[in-house]
């Protein structure tokens, strides 16, 4: 399926940024990424059709959603037409013979660094020192053949510049998972759609979401996900992110969505897709 | 109110971390502030009562919920009494006298140098530097007395340094705000509570959502916040973040909770406390 792509996949961030990873783990390695330098690039070379698709993180199990990409998804033409969950693991990496008791330094991405807190001040008297990126930082203790440093980074990238991932998962909390969606235009299709996501707005009235979520339980409709926000700029109006375990192909989905219609201000869907792997 | 707190309090971090102003902002300047390294740590040291609260962030208006402080909500025996919005803003940051035209680097944490990328990047021949911490680099090229740098930091860490703002609110989004929790043992009360908190749990099945939120909506009890998140490692299960406009001191709070116990797997009352600002 994922062989016919002939224009990149965009994603945000540097090469061997997680968004990068998730795009190769859900169409392969062999397509061509575009890295972007704003989320609001990734829409833009999708919508220019300069990208066939673009990834874009979504949801943390550690830091929740990414409000921004749900914004962008109002805004842009684009639908969601994929979702992809990757786990975000760091690793210490090394030059191939440099053994734990010889690191004095740890480079990494303040970030990286700080999602490995415990395990680098386990380590007495080693240092760690930030950078400006992970996999840079790979590179560096490898170009420069650093015998007494590691560096914090994905598996990725040490398998990419050939060096020695010396621990796996280092990080505090290993059940850290992203959920990444993959966009594209109105008329791609990557596989058979169980599962539709929506945004919506309303005023907070009391029981007005209970009217809202009856349109799907009065139909047998499960819900996967509700998440409300406050809407900017409008005291007691909200946005809701929801998504359900039916495509628009349904009728039940296209009754519901007629009859949410009725009793909200609005209502974008942003796209019915496969759904991936369900536990984030 | 605030000025009888003799222990101090604890927020996740170092000195001039946001969390730190989220706790000079709602208690005052004349606390003693405990930085710790953790979340874990700040709970640890309100339950051991070393600190009198802790200050922590819940909710980002453009990255989300902080679920790994909701898990911790769950753990530990402590209770929400208060909460706090902070704008998180970023600013260029000099010694005095130097002007924009003199700046040939800008030093910060990446985090804070990303979010200000566009007004970086606008700044034609300038280098970023990545370092450990946006405060730190203002110490840096105060100490150092670098006169053609900058750092970009909190308006607090420019004041207590006594440098000089030279550009305020230079973040990409400036519609950036976290909400912060005080959390104190289950004594404690900060203000009338008309807000409470709630965490349950409970097998999707269809419509399940929609009953738990009748026991609101038939009480005509006004819903200020509601999340859902999947359970790890327990496929089809949900944990969901409530918020509603009422204390637990009120009947009706008493009887919506009572009828939620009976339908659902596991529920939790994080506090009831004085509404900070409600948008995000």
């Amino acid at each position: 399926m994922h062989t016919l792509i002939k224009k990149p996949v965009a994603f945000q961030g540097a090469h061997y940024a997680f968004s990068e990873m998730a795009a190769r783990q859900f169409f392969g390695n062999e397509i061509d990424s575009l890295p972007c330098r704003t989320f609001e690039e990734v829409f833009e070379t999708v919508v220019q059709d300069i990208a066939e698709f673009g990834v874009l993180p979504i949801e943390n199990s550690l830091t929740g959603s990414i409000h921004r990409n749900y914004d962008l998804l109002i805004d842009y033409d684009v639908k969601i037409v994929a979702e992809t969950v990757l786990r975000i693991a760091q690793n210490l990496i090394t030059n191939p013979g440099v053994s734990l008791s010889d690191i004095n330094t740890i480079y990494s991405h303040p970030q990286a660094l700080e999602q490995c807190r415990r395990f680098i001040s386990s380590m007495e008297g080693v240092e760690a020192v930030a950078t400006y990126d992970t996999a840079g930082s790979v590179k560096m203790i490898r170009d420069e053949k650093i015998m007494d440093a590691a560096a914090v980074a994905s598996r990725w990238a040490a398998e990419d510049y050939g060096m020695q991932i010396l621990k796996e998962e280092i990080e505090d909390y290993p059940h850290n998972f992203t959920r990444f969606i993959v966009i594209g235009s109105k008329e791609k299709v990557l596989g058979s759609a169980d599962k539709t996501s929506i945004v919506f707005s309303m005023k907070s009235i009391p029981g007005a979401l209970f009217k809202c979520l009856s349109v799907f339980a009065l139909r047998d409709i499960d819900l996967l996900k509700i998440e409300s926000r406050p809407m900017r700029g409008k005291p007691f109006s909200y946005i809701f992110y929801l998504s359900f375990a039916a495509s628009m192909q349904e009728q039940s989905s296209i009754n519901a969505i007629r009859h949410l219609e009725e009793i909200t201000d609005f209502v974008k869907i942003l796209g019915s897709y496969p759904s991936g792997q369900l536990d984030l």
